[in-house]
């Protein structure tokens, strides 16, 4: 059971370069992606309607694309342009679905929805990924595990002083009550950190070398995007240079029930130059990596063990509970 | 679902060499097949009835197989021999139920439904490869997906064009449309190509330089048994040895649900010789991988993907989908 | 169903070593086990009561264990005793079961049953390998198969003629027949084998030259608890240094529903040096690989075809009967 009149992420712009037919599963479905000779970008079921080959194992004649089984053509509407052997017009009914598609922040989105309600205006804020005062970062990483886990993940980010101990986390963050608020399906967790010391992923990115004022405030909006503000600078600074800004925006995008993608952009404002460019990449991915280790385990025992799911909570998990919530409403109005 | 009271092809016989006992899943039954000191081939289940272990895993002692868990000695009719440390005579009911086997054509069949039926001339006619006058290659290959995913790709060779464009494949095959017909359990499909070109497979094989005049007739008996006529030669050419001609016989036998078992045979009436005899086998191989490779990918789509096997059917699926027919008929035929 | 009131194999000791946090599933639970401070072994559900991380995947601090998902730490009897950023106690109801375990025999025992019912009296006497005047070898092995097939394997031993003719098999164990007999839920199976050659271990561990006086007594507990008295010496021998004396101590606790542990003991009360130390537990590996690769292909005909659990006995396989009565009357029982 997933929200379907969403926009999800679906790929990174760079993963359609040179004509390509990328070929993903989103919410059980596998979407075929391409991008047209006007530069556009469109998306259809990826299966051909006459024997359900993939049509990202096809090939590109200009605009169309050719199932590499029977040679039936398609066009990027998704109708059926030509049979082979055939001359009468295809029939109306030999047509591929397609889907609503928008590239926005420098990411493709699809709306898994009711065609008729893809609104682009619905497309998350993402703008910090595509504005010259912000330098970012991103790549794509797949998980084995449910896509709620990794929102629970970024919701309560207690963790960060256990499973990221090594690169950005301290006690400062699971020890420092985090306040947890909702606004209709908007859910906002924000703690702040004053005085306390530097993880050593900062340390070596700003070079701290005494206590910090530090803080992040998490935004989620279902179905499952996260945008988290982080700030910190030297106890008592007023020099705003003297500090480190950065937003993590997450696209959560569920591929089957139990797998998940998941793109990531980390835009910052200060040091726009390469070696800070190429330590925030390698550290954001190495704290996904962090994560995506414990939630692909965590997966495991869900499945396998009888009434793990029975969760406690703590309080730290306000902001994780609240966010399920609004999807459980979302997807019980949904299911009218 | 499978038919039952048909042959279907085992194994080829160096399967049997050196005394060997194989162990095959036929229609989801393990099947265990030997050659007694006689010559014959004997079929039974490949499991021991006493505590299930597999009779392949055994050893041989003359005629009979001994299970190498406990002992237990079977005769190639199936009843048990010998009991260890038990001087009375088996008790009757510890058999092993046998299969009705053939050696025809070079190939070994076996008779998956009551064995009072099994009729040696019912087996399908492959003459071709055991002829003098034909030279025949031939082959095993594994499929993971279900059987009837290979009688409809051979059912319908339009998609030489595509999937084999670099071997055997031209859009003639995909342009010229076909001809289907049904006499009674029997469909063939026609397609007859005058001055195409050459594809690179048949250039190579037979120095083809100019348009040929090609054509191919598929012939289909259930559940999966597929004999193609293939022929070509110089267009205009009115002397047969400028010619190529040869036959692909096809032996699709379900191995369990959703794999299968293939064994295929091409023999040629030109070129007796060595290095033909390798381009033709080489050639056939590279062919079927090709299939094997779209086909698995298919079986992919439809274990995946919710209403993927509603397909839309075209004209040169008429073959394919009459073959299926005849199947559907005769599987209720035989639930009675 | 397994049947749980029984004390059941979790570990060796040596697992436990440097203050490890072991996590094992049994009957299909994850169970985790550690060594207090104190030297006593503790272990309770290897899960995380706030999100299911596994508790073996945290950390020590002394003999709390702390979750390396959000922090949580848990004493050695399950009690949450500390939630970061939470000042209050935490809440009763948050804690880990535990299970009762016992270290005896230089084995790790765990109570899968009722804890109340717990009796260390109720411990399987293993007392061979903690005993100075035996010497014994040990080692913990992974089965695929459902755990009766391991001891249906053990409780009849005509099998070694054919699966370990090359090591302790010869036709004289398949070829005597064995005395099978049943007290409560104890079974007993016997066999007396009088002036029968010597196997190959055998001859390598002792010299044997000439023609042996061999018995065997295997011992069943359920739920299935193997113990097997074995001797040998020269036929007509006085001199008990001459012989061979061991036991074959067999645990074996079900991990999930067709996957099994076996942890597995030989001691002997000759030659304890180590050239036969090493004899004996390679021998005696050599000879449970065998059987292990007979039973997971066992479990795989099970788990693919129809009808092959319908097993028809033979007379040496009385002991392996009664076992499997003994256990379905007691699931019964427990099943109340």
């Amino acid at each position: 059971m997933f929200l379907r009149n969403y926009w999800y992420v679906a790929a990174m712009p760079p993963e359609l370069d040179g004509g390509a037919l990328l070929g993903r599963w989103i919410l059980g479905e596998p979407v075929l992606l391409y991008r047209t000779e006007d530069g556009a970008v469109t998306a259809m079921k990826d299966i051909c309607p006459h024997r359900s080959a993939r049509l990202s194992a096809g090939e590109r004649d200009g605009d169309r694309v050719r199932c590499l089984y029977h040679g039936l053509e398609f066009g990027p509407d998704g109708s059926c342009l030509r049979i082979p052997a055939q001359d009468a017009a295809p029939p109306e009914g030999l047509r591929v679905a397609g889907y609503p598609v928008a590239e926005k922040w420098r990411l493709i989105w699809v709306w898994m929805g009711a065609p008729e309600d893809a609104d682009e205006a619905l497309i998350p804020d993402f703008h910090w990924n595509d504005d010259p005062d912000w330098y970012p970062v991103g790549d794509y990483m797949h998980l084995d595990c449910h896509y709620q886990l990794l929102a629970d993940n970024l919701m309560d980010l207690s963790h960060e002083a256990y499973v990221h101990r090594g690169t950005i986390g301290t006690d400062a963050v699971s020890e420092t009550p985090a306040i947890a608020s909702r606004d209709g399906d908007h859910v906002i967790v924000e703690r702040i950190m004053p005085g306390c010391p530097a993880p050593p992923f900062y340390q070596k990115l700003k070079g701290y070398d005494g206590p910090i004022d530090r803080m992040h405030r998490i935004h989620f909006d279902p179905p499952a995007t996260i945008m988290i503000e982080s700030k910190s600078s030297p106890s008592g600074s007023n020099d705003p240079d003297d500090g480190l800004e950065y937003r993590v925006l997450c696209a959560i995008t569920p591929e089957t029930d139990d797998t998940t993608h998941f793109f990531w952009a980390v835009p910052r404002n200060f040091n726009p130059e390469e070696p800070v460019t190429e330590m925030m990449y390698q550290g954001s991915k190495a704290v996904f990596e962090e994560d995506i280790d414990v939630l692909n385990r965590q997966q495991e025992v869900l499945d396998k063990v009888e009434g793990a799911a029975d969760w406690q909570n703590i309080q730290s998990d306000a902001g994780a509970v609240y966010a399920r919530r609004v999807v459980e409403v979302l997807l019980a109005k949904e299911a009218g």
